[in-house]
């Protein structure tokens, strides 16, 4: 049986006259495309021109929601009615469909973003409100959630098509959590330890923690970045090293 | 054979804490609710609930795209290149079929909004480049378009379901544009005679002009609105009046 | 020795097209006037508008900063880094000072808006970041506290001038703290209950909680509301009441 | 008698997470910063920060008002009421003065930005609207005109202390105003040419079009760019041909 794993990253976070991300070089590393929707960052054209390139380079399309908080780029914590959440979530999908369909492709799969998903990932009545409610716009939708945490936890509840998702650049504490960012090695930024470590669990099909602890879950995706070059190599190096080991790199299912 | 004719509305144009219409009095009225999208008025939560009151009700939902402009409430006209034009119907339609979708509805027809709207009237490039965008996302979506006007050719030539409007309360030049709000007249405040007008336009199958003239046109739809008690009692009239002379008043199809 | 207090109320939160409160109504009743900067409500035009009238009517003008939160009215609790709310003061103070100052006033007092009032009541730092900001601007404005709270203990030790504030509308608890909206009779509808509790207070030199306890602090303004025509009414009772009891209504100094 | 001429640029034009320009660099080359002030670009974090390089480098403070469009960059057209137009430039002149004292400097002068400049440069009441609200926030404020334009116009009506701005690095036309961005030759890339051209126009006293014709001006400031690697050089350039020709490089006064 060949191994086989998609690898995502957060894309289309221009906004207007400001420009972010390697989006042109990191279409051609990746299999996913989580879109910014523009709540968060984004915005229409951005958007239409993030998703024409996915859908050249044959890049899954994703929604990639947040919170409504352009100037903190949707990553400050927000006390939200899981009502008003879930409506935010439907219209940001909604959004994301109209113009991945005009741009010839589709929206496969939904991530949350920053603190929206931080605080979805501990919170199962929150993570269960935006996934519902991605699901009451489109049934066959595949959430991609952070492995064993309650995001994951609610999509299976749910029934949902779900993708497990690892990051390639952040170490694991033992209960699955990422370490803190502000702990020393909790952001990985050598690439090549970097793709060794992914080869590693996805072979193991287990998170790898950094006290050398396994835990055991499904591996659908890889989570990349691409906020420089430094990172844009980093997933290539982990894309060349996956492939190195005889792991297939392609779009989940 | 029996003439019909739709009424249609614009609504949930309320914002966060601020309400704005009589949305739940007027979905009794009308027959089609052009619902606006986050751009100029209206957020997810005000698009859910009155999506869900129309559908109840029967009301034919549309997406109601305006400039990005809350606080001018999409009524500043504003030079946006036509290609982003495009992205914001596009943007605004995906999110308007979601909503209406986890409402159990669908987004039937689409009405530009304000001065959108205005200038779509007098500029056909720029008509076509928001109608076409429109039916990239969904083909058989109805077009709103102001009889007589750009909007109306423009729908032509793409050869687009379309749905010739009218106003009420608001009187015409004898080239079929409305005369200048600044005009004494400009403005039906008398629900009766308003009532009676649109009989006598929807009978003779034209707009009849201030000064009597007659420019033939198909007629689908009366627009009508809801600002205020006034406003609503008008739309009533109107429909009373016309199916007291015998006209059908449904959704146009 | 007469005794003198200040009222007070929100204004100036209407937005673009959606008006709000009663204004005109209540800078007919009220001493002081706390005028939303933009962030949470109000705009440009707005703000000139509702201080032109407070100037006209010798009522006192306040800025009254929020959260960067239109659509949830800064009600929303976010988490913001202290550098960024002190800021966020700054810049919406400036705002009014400088729309105060061409209306012929000045901007003399500072109140904390909705969530962030509520999150800095409990927060020392965050309180002490939020006024040490204002007071960079204006060493001299008068910041208007809640009384008994961690803001009240902010301005103390920051030397500042300041205004202890109580509630017209809303029962206390034993230690201080506002009743939860949630409970029954954490709200007071009855405009003659409310302004004999305000006589009581005011002359007892104490905040009476429901259970009858005292606790003594200086009372230099209360808080009335202008949402609807009850509100006002309310508003004008408690006037009514204190200088029926002898107690001057006149701006804090 | 020695020549001298102030050396400006826009700046804090970064917003949330999303830098832009050279700010650091374009700071230790220029005499005055037009800062942005939140409408079409800058929040209250990059106000903050940008002045503080300004006072520390003793660079004169401009406040750098806009219309309220961020996706846009206030560099599209809008139709806005002139009353309008003068709170907005109230209330950023007003947050921008708050930021500067805060930071230990003062505004001294204001320059429009981007698409109410363009417009009011043609709009002769437009133009004094924006700047009587100036002057209603601080009478002593400095205007930065476009030599030659309805700013200068209504700067001098007003009986405002105003600077004439050229560029350094647009050609013009034989009426003062400067030739459209798509005509070969319109923007100027070349740093020595742009340094020798400056030069020559501060010693003639005079705007030199394309064709040689010399149209006489005062010449208070030239206006650079920061927007990328060349443009600081461009402007490094420019600063140091006026200084080997003799050109005093100092803040206007």
């Amino acid at each position: 049986m060949t191994l086989s794993v998609d690898l995502n990253a957060d894309m289309g976070e221009s906004f207007g006259p400001w420009p972010m991300g390697s989006d042109r070089d990191l279409l051609g590393v990746v299999t996913s495309a989580n879109v910014a929707c523009g709540f968060h960052a984004g915005d229409a054209d951005t958007m239409a021109e993030t998703m024409a390139i996915a859908v050249a380079n044959d890049v899954g399309v994703g929604a990639h929601p947040g919170f409504l908080d352009l100037q903190g780029f949707g990553r400050r914590r927000m006390q939200v009615p899981h009502g008003t959440l879930a409506n935010w979530v439907k219209y940001q999908l909604g959004a994301a469909r109209a113009m991945a369909g005009a741009a010839g492709g589709k929206v496969r799969h939904l991530k949350l973003h920053g603190a929206l998903s931080n605080m979805a990932c501990e919170d199962l009545d929150m993570a269960r409100a935006c996934f519902q409610a991605a699901l009451e716009v489109d049934p066959d939708i595949i959430l991609m959630v952070l492995a064993a945490t309650k995001l994951e936890q609610a999509a299976k509840e749910l029934g949902a098509r779900y993708a497990n998702e690892i990051f390639a650049d952040r170490a694991y504490n033992d209960d699955a959590t990422l370490v803190d960012r502000r702990q020393p090695g909790a952001v990985i930024h050598d690439a090549d330890y970097a793709a060794e470590r992914m080869v590693k669990m996805v072979q193991a099909g287990a998170i790898i923690t950094e006290s050398g602890k396994h835990i055991e879950t499904r591996i659908d995706t890889i989570c990349v970045h691409g906020d420089n070059a430094e990172a844009v190599a980093l997933a290539k190096a982990v894309r060349a090293g996956l492939e190195a080991a005889g792991v297939t790199v392609e779009m989940f299912t």
